[in-house]
Protein backbone atom coordinates (compact mmCIF):
# COMPACT_ATOMS: atom_id res chain seq x y z
CA UNK A 1 0.00 0.00 0.00
CA UNK A 2 0.73 3.67 -0.36
CA UNK A 3 0.21 4.86 2.90
CA UNK A 4 1.09 2.65 5.92
CA UNK A 5 -1.21 1.22 7.97
CA UNK A 6 -1.35 1.92 11.21
CA UNK A 7 1.96 1.60 12.92
CA UNK A 8 4.01 2.36 16.20
CA UNK A 9 6.29 5.04 13.93
CA UNK A 10 4.07 7.73 12.70
CA UNK A 11 0.50 8.87 13.10
CA UNK A 12 0.19 9.66 9.35
CA UNK A 13 -1.33 6.00 8.27
CA UNK A 14 -4.48 4.80 6.69
CA UNK A 15 -7.74 4.50 9.22
CA UNK A 16 -8.47 1.69 11.62
CA UNK A 17 -11.25 0.93 10.09
CA UNK A 18 -9.67 0.74 6.17
CA UNK A 19 -7.09 -1.50 7.27
CA UNK A 20 -10.10 -3.72 8.98
CA UNK A 21 -11.02 -4.42 5.83
CA UNK A 22 -7.78 -5.01 4.42
CA UNK A 23 -7.30 -7.39 7.43
CA UNK A 24 -10.54 -9.19 6.28
CA UNK A 25 -9.63 -9.15 3.22
CA UNK A 26 -6.23 -11.18 3.68
CA UNK A 27 -7.79 -13.55 6.65
CA UNK A 28 -8.07 -16.98 5.41
CA UNK A 29 -4.97 -16.73 3.45
CA UNK A 30 -2.77 -15.16 6.94
CA UNK A 31 0.17 -17.83 6.86
CA UNK A 32 0.88 -17.03 3.69
CA UNK A 33 1.26 -12.71 4.29
CA UNK A 34 4.99 -12.94 5.06
CA UNK A 35 5.13 -8.86 5.21
CA UNK A 36 3.31 -5.95 4.90
CA UNK A 37 4.78 -3.03 2.40
CA UNK A 38 4.53 0.33 2.80
CA UNK A 39 5.56 3.21 1.05
CA UNK A 40 4.70 7.35 1.82
CA UNK A 41 7.33 7.99 4.18
CA UNK A 42 10.77 9.56 2.72
CA UNK A 43 12.70 7.03 4.89
CA UNK A 44 12.35 3.65 6.08
CA UNK A 45 11.32 1.98 9.20
CA UNK A 46 10.65 -2.09 10.09
CA UNK A 47 7.74 -2.35 12.50
CA UNK A 48 5.07 -5.64 13.44
CA UNK A 49 1.40 -5.11 13.09
CA UNK A 50 -1.28 -8.04 13.35
CA UNK A 51 1.67 -10.16 13.86
CA UNK A 52 3.34 -9.72 10.69
CA UNK A 53 6.33 -7.92 10.10
CA UNK A 54 5.27 -4.20 8.18
CA UNK A 55 7.80 -2.71 5.67
CA UNK A 56 7.82 0.78 4.93
CA UNK A 57 10.00 2.29 2.48
CA UNK A 58 10.25 5.31 0.44
CA UNK A 59 11.98 8.39 -0.81
CA UNK A 60 13.33 7.51 -4.52
CA UNK A 61 15.02 10.17 -5.42
CA UNK A 62 13.60 12.93 -2.80
CA UNK A 63 14.99 14.58 -0.09
CA UNK A 64 14.98 12.20 3.46
CA UNK A 65 12.99 13.14 6.12
CA UNK A 66 12.92 12.70 10.24
CA UNK A 67 10.14 10.46 10.55
CA UNK A 68 10.25 10.59 14.47
CA UNK A 69 12.49 11.24 17.26
CA UNK A 70 13.82 7.55 16.71
CA UNK A 71 13.73 7.26 13.00
CA UNK A 72 16.01 10.29 12.01
CA UNK A 73 16.70 11.77 7.93
CA UNK A 74 20.33 11.92 9.25
CA UNK A 75 20.54 7.55 9.94
CA UNK A 76 18.53 6.65 6.36
CA UNK A 77 19.93 6.42 2.80
CA UNK A 78 18.26 6.10 -0.49
CA UNK A 79 18.01 1.89 -0.62
CA UNK A 80 16.36 -0.76 -2.28
CA UNK A 81 14.65 -3.75 -0.33
CA UNK A 82 15.81 -6.70 -1.53
CA UNK A 83 14.04 -10.11 -1.19
CA UNK A 84 15.38 -13.63 -1.37
CA UNK A 85 14.77 -17.05 0.26
CA UNK A 86 17.64 -18.05 2.28
CA UNK A 87 16.61 -22.02 3.09
CA UNK A 88 13.34 -21.99 1.98
CA UNK A 89 12.60 -18.84 3.90
CA UNK A 90 11.34 -15.36 2.12
CA UNK A 91 14.01 -12.64 3.90
CA UNK A 92 14.77 -9.30 2.89
CA UNK A 93 18.10 -6.78 3.28
CA UNK A 94 18.09 -3.33 2.40
CA UNK A 95 20.37 -2.10 -0.02
CA UNK A 96 22.02 1.09 0.60
CA UNK A 97 22.46 3.27 -2.25
CA UNK A 98 24.81 5.68 -0.82
CA UNK A 99 26.58 6.17 -3.83
CA UNK A 100 23.68 7.97 -5.00
CA UNK A 101 22.73 9.75 -2.30
CA UNK A 102 22.82 13.07 -0.72
CA UNK A 103 26.20 14.67 0.10
CA UNK A 104 27.97 12.18 -2.00
CA UNK A 105 28.46 13.73 -5.06
CA UNK A 106 29.83 16.71 -3.47
CA UNK A 107 33.05 14.31 -3.51
CA UNK A 108 33.50 16.23 -7.24
CA UNK A 109 35.21 19.39 -6.28
CA UNK A 110 34.34 20.45 -9.33
CA UNK A 111 30.64 19.90 -8.90
CA UNK A 112 30.70 21.09 -5.53
CA UNK A 113 32.06 24.55 -5.96
CA UNK A 114 29.32 24.80 -8.57
CA UNK A 115 26.62 23.59 -6.35
CA UNK A 116 27.74 25.91 -4.22
CA UNK A 117 27.81 28.91 -6.89
CA UNK A 118 24.25 28.15 -7.65
CA UNK A 119 23.18 27.78 -4.08
CA UNK A 120 24.58 31.66 -3.80
CA UNK A 121 23.03 32.45 -7.41
CA UNK A 122 19.66 31.02 -6.68
CA UNK A 123 19.44 32.83 -2.60
CA UNK A 124 20.21 36.13 -4.44
CA UNK A 125 17.32 35.98 -6.80
CA UNK A 126 15.04 34.82 -4.66
CA UNK A 127 16.15 37.88 -2.21
CA UNK A 128 16.21 40.21 -5.35
CA UNK A 129 12.34 39.34 -6.14
CA UNK A 130 11.11 39.29 -2.43
CA UNK A 131 12.36 43.12 -2.60
CA UNK A 132 10.54 43.82 -5.86
CA UNK A 133 7.35 41.99 -4.36
CA UNK A 134 7.76 44.10 -1.67
CA UNK A 135 7.77 47.10 -3.77
CA UNK A 136 5.10 46.57 -6.14
CA UNK A 137 2.64 45.73 -2.85
CA UNK A 138 3.91 49.68 -1.70
CA UNK A 139 3.04 50.86 -4.94
CA UNK A 140 -0.12 48.63 -4.51
CA UNK A 141 0.40 46.43 -7.35
CA UNK A 142 -0.89 43.25 -5.69
CA UNK A 143 -0.58 40.86 -9.30
CA UNK A 144 2.41 42.21 -9.83
CA UNK A 145 3.61 41.59 -5.67
CA UNK A 146 2.31 37.63 -6.64
CA UNK A 147 3.94 37.12 -9.75
CA UNK A 148 7.17 38.24 -7.32
CA UNK A 149 6.29 35.90 -4.61
CA UNK A 150 6.32 33.12 -6.56
CA UNK A 151 9.20 33.51 -8.16
CA UNK A 152 11.05 33.95 -4.76
CA UNK A 153 9.34 30.68 -4.00
CA UNK A 154 10.50 29.19 -6.78
CA UNK A 155 14.21 30.11 -6.59
CA UNK A 156 13.73 29.13 -2.96
CA UNK A 157 13.21 25.51 -3.78
CA UNK A 158 15.93 25.79 -6.46
CA UNK A 159 18.24 26.73 -3.85
CA UNK A 160 16.81 24.10 -1.07
CA UNK A 161 17.76 21.22 -3.96
CA UNK A 162 21.01 22.18 -4.47
CA UNK A 163 21.47 22.29 -0.76
CA UNK A 164 20.28 19.04 -0.21
CA UNK A 165 22.72 17.12 -2.72
CA UNK A 166 25.68 18.53 -0.85
CA UNK A 167 24.23 18.66 3.06
CA UNK A 168 22.65 16.48 4.97
CA UNK A 169 19.87 17.13 7.69
CA UNK A 170 21.04 16.92 10.77
CA UNK A 171 18.90 15.74 14.01
CA UNK A 172 15.97 18.23 14.28
CA UNK A 173 17.35 19.00 17.76
CA UNK A 174 20.99 19.21 17.06
CA UNK A 175 20.16 20.98 13.89
CA UNK A 176 18.78 24.16 16.06
CA UNK A 177 21.87 23.68 18.02
CA UNK A 178 24.21 24.93 15.27
CA UNK A 179 22.42 27.83 14.54
CA UNK A 180 23.43 29.43 17.96
CA UNK A 181 27.33 29.92 17.31
CA UNK A 182 26.71 31.18 14.09
CA UNK A 183 24.34 34.21 15.35
CA UNK A 184 26.55 34.40 18.22
CA UNK A 185 29.83 35.29 16.06
CA UNK A 186 27.74 37.56 14.38
CA UNK A 187 26.62 39.50 17.10
CA UNK A 188 30.14 39.20 19.56
CA UNK A 189 32.45 39.92 16.75
CA UNK A 190 31.15 40.46 13.01
CA UNK A 191 28.97 43.03 12.92
CA UNK A 192 30.27 44.51 16.27
CA UNK A 193 33.55 44.70 14.30
CA UNK A 194 32.02 45.92 11.38
CA UNK A 195 29.88 48.74 13.22
CA UNK A 196 33.06 49.99 15.02
CA UNK A 197 34.81 50.37 11.48
CA UNK A 198 32.00 52.08 9.75
CA UNK A 199 32.00 54.75 12.69
CA UNK A 200 35.65 55.58 12.48
CA UNK A 201 35.14 55.95 8.68
CA UNK A 202 32.34 58.03 9.17
CA UNK A 203 29.94 55.65 7.45
CA UNK A 204 26.17 56.02 9.20
CA UNK A 205 24.22 54.17 7.21
CA UNK A 206 26.66 51.03 7.48
CA UNK A 207 27.07 51.21 11.05
CA UNK A 208 23.59 51.68 11.35
CA UNK A 209 23.09 48.64 9.72
CA UNK A 210 25.32 46.63 11.34
CA UNK A 211 24.31 47.93 14.82
CA UNK A 212 20.86 46.98 13.73
CA UNK A 213 21.39 43.51 12.66
CA UNK A 214 23.90 42.82 15.83
CA UNK A 215 21.00 43.62 18.11
CA UNK A 216 18.52 41.34 16.56
CA UNK A 217 20.69 38.61 16.36
CA UNK A 218 21.29 38.76 19.98
CA UNK A 219 17.61 37.73 20.40
CA UNK A 220 17.94 34.92 17.64
CA UNK A 221 20.35 33.25 19.77
CA UNK A 222 18.03 33.75 23.15
CA UNK A 223 15.28 32.49 21.05
CA UNK A 224 17.26 29.61 19.43
CA UNK A 225 18.34 28.71 22.93
CA UNK A 226 14.74 28.59 24.00
CA UNK A 227 13.83 26.07 21.18
CA UNK A 228 16.08 23.36 21.72
CA UNK A 229 13.99 22.58 24.18
CA UNK A 230 11.49 21.35 21.94
CA UNK A 231 8.91 20.04 24.02
CA UNK A 232 7.96 22.71 26.24
CA UNK A 233 8.94 25.51 23.45
CA UNK A 234 5.68 27.88 23.87
CA UNK A 235 6.26 31.21 22.81
CA UNK A 236 2.79 32.32 21.18
CA UNK A 237 3.21 35.03 18.77
CA UNK A 238 6.38 36.48 17.55
CA UNK A 239 6.78 39.92 15.83
CA UNK A 240 9.28 41.16 13.19
CA UNK A 241 10.37 44.48 12.68
CA UNK A 242 9.97 44.99 8.98
CA UNK A 243 12.36 48.12 9.07
CA UNK A 244 15.47 46.42 10.54
CA UNK A 245 14.08 43.05 11.80
CA UNK A 246 14.46 43.29 15.16
CA UNK A 247 12.08 40.31 16.95
CA UNK A 248 9.76 40.90 19.80
CA UNK A 249 7.14 38.28 21.67
CA UNK A 250 5.42 38.67 24.96
CA UNK A 251 3.13 40.75 26.59
CA UNK A 252 4.68 43.74 26.50
CA UNK A 253 5.69 44.16 22.93
CA UNK A 254 7.17 48.02 22.60
CA UNK A 255 5.08 50.15 20.94
CA UNK A 256 7.96 51.42 19.15
CA UNK A 257 10.70 49.26 17.86
CA UNK A 258 13.84 49.11 20.16
CA UNK A 259 16.36 49.42 17.48
CA UNK A 260 15.22 51.79 14.93
CA UNK A 261 12.02 53.53 16.40
CA UNK A 262 9.36 52.17 13.79
CA UNK A 263 6.01 51.99 14.67
CA UNK A 264 4.18 48.88 16.06
CA UNK A 265 0.93 49.10 13.51
CA UNK A 266 3.87 47.77 10.96
CA UNK A 267 5.24 44.79 12.80
CA UNK A 268 4.83 41.41 11.02
CA UNK A 269 3.00 39.05 13.29
CA UNK A 270 3.85 35.27 13.40
CA UNK A 271 1.39 32.69 15.58
CA UNK B 1 1.84 68.09 7.90
CA UNK B 2 2.73 64.30 7.82
CA UNK B 3 0.68 62.55 5.04
CA UNK B 4 0.63 64.68 2.29
CA UNK B 5 -3.03 66.72 0.86
CA UNK B 6 -4.71 66.26 -2.11
CA UNK B 7 -2.05 66.38 -4.99
CA UNK B 8 -1.17 65.46 -8.34
CA UNK B 9 1.57 62.82 -7.40
CA UNK B 10 0.36 60.48 -4.70
CA UNK B 11 -2.95 58.93 -4.09
CA UNK B 12 -2.16 58.12 -0.51
CA UNK B 13 -3.22 61.71 0.79
CA UNK B 14 -5.44 63.26 3.53
CA UNK B 15 -8.95 63.37 2.38
CA UNK B 16 -10.19 66.21 0.55
CA UNK B 17 -12.61 66.89 3.23
CA UNK B 18 -9.75 67.28 6.07
CA UNK B 19 -7.83 68.95 3.75
CA UNK B 20 -11.06 71.67 3.70
CA UNK B 21 -10.83 72.24 7.42
CA UNK B 22 -7.39 72.95 6.88
CA UNK B 23 -8.54 75.32 3.90
CA UNK B 24 -10.76 77.12 6.68
CA UNK B 25 -8.18 77.37 8.65
CA UNK B 26 -5.78 79.24 7.43
CA UNK B 27 -8.41 81.36 4.46
CA UNK B 28 -7.89 84.73 6.49
CA UNK B 29 -4.19 84.72 6.92
CA UNK B 30 -3.54 82.84 3.12
CA UNK B 31 -1.53 85.96 1.45
CA UNK B 32 0.90 84.88 4.40
CA UNK B 33 0.78 81.24 3.14
CA UNK B 34 3.75 80.71 1.11
CA UNK B 35 4.13 77.42 1.91
CA UNK B 36 2.91 74.03 2.08
CA UNK B 37 4.90 71.09 3.65
CA UNK B 38 4.18 67.55 3.67
CA UNK B 39 6.14 64.57 4.62
CA UNK B 40 5.30 60.76 4.96
CA UNK B 41 6.85 59.77 1.58
CA UNK B 42 9.98 58.49 1.23
CA UNK B 43 11.10 60.59 -1.73
CA UNK B 44 10.57 64.22 -2.48
CA UNK B 45 8.00 66.21 -5.31
CA UNK B 46 7.05 69.84 -5.50
CA UNK B 47 3.66 70.34 -6.61
CA UNK B 48 0.57 73.20 -6.55
CA UNK B 49 -2.61 72.74 -4.39
CA UNK B 50 -5.02 75.24 -3.64
CA UNK B 51 -2.60 78.02 -5.81
CA UNK B 52 0.05 77.54 -3.02
CA UNK B 53 3.66 75.67 -3.31
CA UNK B 54 3.51 72.40 -2.03
CA UNK B 55 6.77 70.62 -1.16
CA UNK B 56 6.55 66.81 0.00
CA UNK B 57 9.91 65.33 1.71
CA UNK B 58 10.72 62.77 4.05
CA UNK B 59 12.53 59.88 4.16
CA UNK B 60 15.35 60.66 6.83
CA UNK B 61 17.84 57.47 6.82
CA UNK B 62 15.48 55.07 5.51
CA UNK B 63 15.28 53.74 1.99
CA UNK B 64 14.41 56.26 -0.75
CA UNK B 65 10.92 55.08 -2.95
CA UNK B 66 9.02 54.96 -5.88
CA UNK B 67 6.64 57.96 -5.94
CA UNK B 68 5.33 57.45 -9.10
CA UNK B 69 6.68 56.75 -12.68
CA UNK B 70 7.42 60.30 -12.80
CA UNK B 71 8.92 60.36 -9.20
CA UNK B 72 11.81 57.69 -8.77
CA UNK B 73 13.60 56.69 -6.35
CA UNK B 74 16.57 56.42 -8.71
CA UNK B 75 16.66 60.39 -8.61
CA UNK B 76 16.14 61.15 -5.43
CA UNK B 77 18.76 61.43 -3.14
CA UNK B 78 18.45 62.06 1.01
CA UNK B 79 18.12 65.78 1.46
CA UNK B 80 17.46 68.78 3.68
CA UNK B 81 15.17 71.46 2.67
CA UNK B 82 16.86 74.76 3.09
CA UNK B 83 14.84 77.94 3.67
CA UNK B 84 15.91 81.38 3.20
CA UNK B 85 15.29 84.96 2.36
CA UNK B 86 15.96 86.16 -1.07
CA UNK B 87 15.09 89.76 -2.17
CA UNK B 88 12.82 90.04 1.34
CA UNK B 89 11.10 86.62 -0.30
CA UNK B 90 10.58 83.40 1.59
CA UNK B 91 12.73 81.23 -0.79
CA UNK B 92 14.16 77.63 -0.59
CA UNK B 93 16.49 75.23 -2.30
CA UNK B 94 16.45 70.74 -1.99
CA UNK B 95 19.97 70.21 -0.32
CA UNK B 96 21.44 66.83 -1.30
CA UNK B 97 23.30 65.16 1.68
CA UNK B 98 24.73 62.21 -1.49
CA UNK B 99 27.39 61.71 0.35
CA UNK B 100 25.30 60.36 3.31
CA UNK B 101 22.75 58.53 0.86
CA UNK B 102 22.82 55.24 -0.58
CA UNK B 103 25.54 53.70 -3.06
CA UNK B 104 27.78 56.24 -1.93
CA UNK B 105 29.53 53.69 1.40
CA UNK B 106 30.58 51.36 -0.93
CA UNK B 107 33.48 53.48 -2.16
CA UNK B 108 35.29 52.28 0.65
CA UNK B 109 36.67 48.76 -0.56
CA UNK B 110 37.01 47.26 2.98
CA UNK B 111 33.30 48.47 3.84
CA UNK B 112 31.87 46.94 0.22
CA UNK B 113 33.20 43.76 0.49
CA UNK B 114 32.51 43.61 4.34
CA UNK B 115 28.77 44.23 2.91
CA UNK B 116 28.69 42.10 0.72
CA UNK B 117 29.90 39.25 2.90
CA UNK B 118 27.04 40.35 5.32
CA UNK B 119 24.37 40.01 2.69
CA UNK B 120 25.41 36.44 1.91
CA UNK B 121 25.72 35.63 5.06
CA UNK B 122 22.27 37.06 6.05
CA UNK B 123 21.19 35.66 3.23
CA UNK B 124 22.07 32.23 3.92
CA UNK B 125 20.58 32.52 7.38
CA UNK B 126 17.32 33.23 6.20
CA UNK B 127 17.66 30.09 3.81
CA UNK B 128 18.28 28.31 6.84
CA UNK B 129 15.59 29.27 9.06
CA UNK B 130 12.83 28.94 6.16
CA UNK B 131 14.30 25.46 5.74
CA UNK B 132 13.83 24.73 9.09
CA UNK B 133 10.00 26.04 9.40
CA UNK B 134 9.56 23.85 6.73
CA UNK B 135 10.86 21.03 8.67
CA UNK B 136 9.26 22.00 11.85
CA UNK B 137 5.88 22.61 10.01
CA UNK B 138 5.72 18.50 8.05
CA UNK B 139 6.50 17.56 11.49
CA UNK B 140 3.36 19.24 13.10
CA UNK B 141 5.68 21.65 15.26
CA UNK B 142 3.58 24.67 14.00
CA UNK B 143 5.11 27.58 17.04
CA UNK B 144 7.97 26.39 16.06
CA UNK B 145 7.91 26.48 12.41
CA UNK B 146 6.64 29.86 13.08
CA UNK B 147 9.38 30.78 15.19
CA UNK B 148 11.60 29.66 12.75
CA UNK B 149 9.37 31.90 9.50
CA UNK B 150 9.72 34.70 11.97
CA UNK B 151 13.83 34.28 12.00
CA UNK B 152 13.96 33.69 8.31
CA UNK B 153 11.82 37.07 7.88
CA UNK B 154 14.29 39.26 10.51
CA UNK B 155 17.36 38.01 8.18
CA UNK B 156 15.58 38.99 4.90
CA UNK B 157 15.33 42.51 6.62
CA UNK B 158 19.12 42.41 7.24
CA UNK B 159 20.30 41.70 4.34
CA UNK B 160 17.94 44.38 2.21
CA UNK B 161 19.42 46.67 4.43
CA UNK B 162 22.95 45.71 3.82
CA UNK B 163 21.83 45.52 -0.02
CA UNK B 164 20.70 48.72 0.03
CA UNK B 165 23.75 50.82 1.05
CA UNK B 166 25.10 49.38 -1.87
CA UNK B 167 22.59 49.42 -4.53
CA UNK B 168 20.20 51.74 -5.68
CA UNK B 169 16.69 50.52 -7.15
CA UNK B 170 16.49 51.24 -10.60
CA UNK B 171 12.97 52.63 -12.08
CA UNK B 172 10.17 49.37 -11.56
CA UNK B 173 10.31 48.55 -15.51
CA UNK B 174 13.94 49.05 -16.10
CA UNK B 175 14.52 46.63 -12.82
CA UNK B 176 12.17 43.98 -14.06
CA UNK B 177 13.96 44.05 -17.39
CA UNK B 178 17.69 43.26 -15.45
CA UNK B 179 16.39 40.16 -14.30
CA UNK B 180 15.28 38.46 -17.40
CA UNK B 181 19.41 38.11 -18.62
CA UNK B 182 20.08 36.87 -15.31
CA UNK B 183 17.38 34.00 -15.88
CA UNK B 184 18.61 33.86 -19.71
CA UNK B 185 22.27 32.63 -18.65
CA UNK B 186 21.22 30.51 -15.91
CA UNK B 187 19.17 28.37 -18.72
CA UNK B 188 21.12 28.91 -22.10
CA UNK B 189 24.27 28.47 -20.86
CA UNK B 190 25.03 27.59 -16.87
CA UNK B 191 22.36 25.06 -15.64
CA UNK B 192 22.42 23.14 -19.31
CA UNK B 193 26.59 23.40 -18.92
CA UNK B 194 26.61 21.64 -15.25
CA UNK B 195 23.65 19.35 -16.15
CA UNK B 196 25.88 17.74 -18.96
CA UNK B 197 28.51 17.81 -16.83
CA UNK B 198 27.00 15.47 -13.58
CA UNK B 199 25.34 13.42 -16.49
CA UNK B 200 28.99 12.01 -17.82
CA UNK B 201 30.00 12.09 -14.56
CA UNK B 202 27.43 10.09 -13.32
CA UNK B 203 25.84 11.99 -10.74
CA UNK B 204 21.80 11.93 -11.23
CA UNK B 205 20.91 13.96 -8.06
CA UNK B 206 22.92 17.18 -8.97
CA UNK B 207 22.13 16.51 -13.22
CA UNK B 208 18.47 16.32 -11.96
CA UNK B 209 18.57 19.42 -9.93
CA UNK B 210 20.31 21.60 -13.00
CA UNK B 211 17.61 20.61 -15.27
CA UNK B 212 14.75 21.59 -13.25
CA UNK B 213 15.93 24.61 -12.26
CA UNK B 214 16.81 25.41 -15.81
CA UNK B 215 13.88 24.35 -16.89
CA UNK B 216 11.59 26.76 -14.39
CA UNK B 217 14.25 29.68 -14.91
CA UNK B 218 13.06 29.48 -18.64
CA UNK B 219 9.50 30.01 -17.54
CA UNK B 220 10.66 32.68 -15.28
CA UNK B 221 11.73 34.47 -18.36
CA UNK B 222 9.01 34.37 -20.41
CA UNK B 223 7.18 35.55 -17.18
CA UNK B 224 9.14 38.78 -16.61
CA UNK B 225 8.75 39.55 -20.00
CA UNK B 226 5.07 39.80 -19.59
CA UNK B 227 5.35 41.82 -16.67
CA UNK B 228 7.26 44.62 -18.31
CA UNK B 229 3.73 46.11 -19.31
CA UNK B 230 3.41 47.04 -16.19
CA UNK B 231 -0.44 48.25 -16.45
CA UNK B 232 -1.44 45.22 -18.50
CA UNK B 233 -0.57 42.71 -16.75
CA UNK B 234 -2.99 39.80 -15.96
CA UNK B 235 -1.88 37.25 -14.41
CA UNK B 236 -4.61 35.76 -11.47
CA UNK B 237 -3.28 33.05 -10.00
CA UNK B 238 0.63 31.48 -10.02
CA UNK B 239 1.10 27.81 -8.67
CA UNK B 240 4.82 26.76 -7.86
CA UNK B 241 5.58 23.32 -7.17
CA UNK B 242 7.19 22.92 -3.85
CA UNK B 243 9.44 19.76 -4.97
CA UNK B 244 11.19 21.45 -7.95
CA UNK B 245 9.87 25.15 -8.00
CA UNK B 246 8.51 24.87 -11.11
CA UNK B 247 5.92 27.65 -12.26
CA UNK B 248 2.38 27.62 -13.53
CA UNK B 249 -0.69 29.29 -14.68
CA UNK B 250 -3.91 29.39 -17.03
CA UNK B 251 -6.48 27.32 -17.24
CA UNK B 252 -4.48 24.22 -17.63
CA UNK B 253 -2.14 23.84 -14.52
CA UNK B 254 -1.36 20.35 -15.37
CA UNK B 255 -2.34 17.21 -12.69
CA UNK B 256 1.05 16.82 -12.23
CA UNK B 257 4.51 19.07 -12.35
CA UNK B 258 5.70 18.69 -15.96
CA UNK B 259 9.18 18.55 -14.59
CA UNK B 260 9.41 16.07 -11.48
CA UNK B 261 5.85 14.95 -11.55
CA UNK B 262 4.80 16.06 -8.07
CA UNK B 263 1.19 16.12 -7.60
CA UNK B 264 -1.17 19.82 -7.97
CA UNK B 265 -2.35 19.32 -4.71
CA UNK B 266 0.50 20.58 -3.04
CA UNK B 267 1.35 23.30 -5.45
CA UNK B 268 1.24 26.53 -3.56
CA UNK B 269 -0.87 29.14 -4.80
CA UNK B 270 0.23 32.69 -5.24
CA UNK B 271 -3.10 35.56 -6.45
Amino acid sequence: FHIPVPNHFISNSVSEEEFTHLKEAYKEHKEKVKYLLCGHVHSRFVDEVDKIPLICTGGGGALIEDVSLEVKAYDVEHHMVHFYKEDGELTYRFHDLDANCYGKEASDKVLKNKLEEAIEGELMAHFKYAMFADRAKRRGMEKIASLFEALAASEYYHARNFYSILERPLAFRQEAGTFIYEEKFEYEYLYEMMEKYAKEKKMPLSAQAFKSAAGAEKVHAALLKEVQQVETFSIDTIYVCPICGYVMWGDKVPKRCPICGGASQQYEMYE
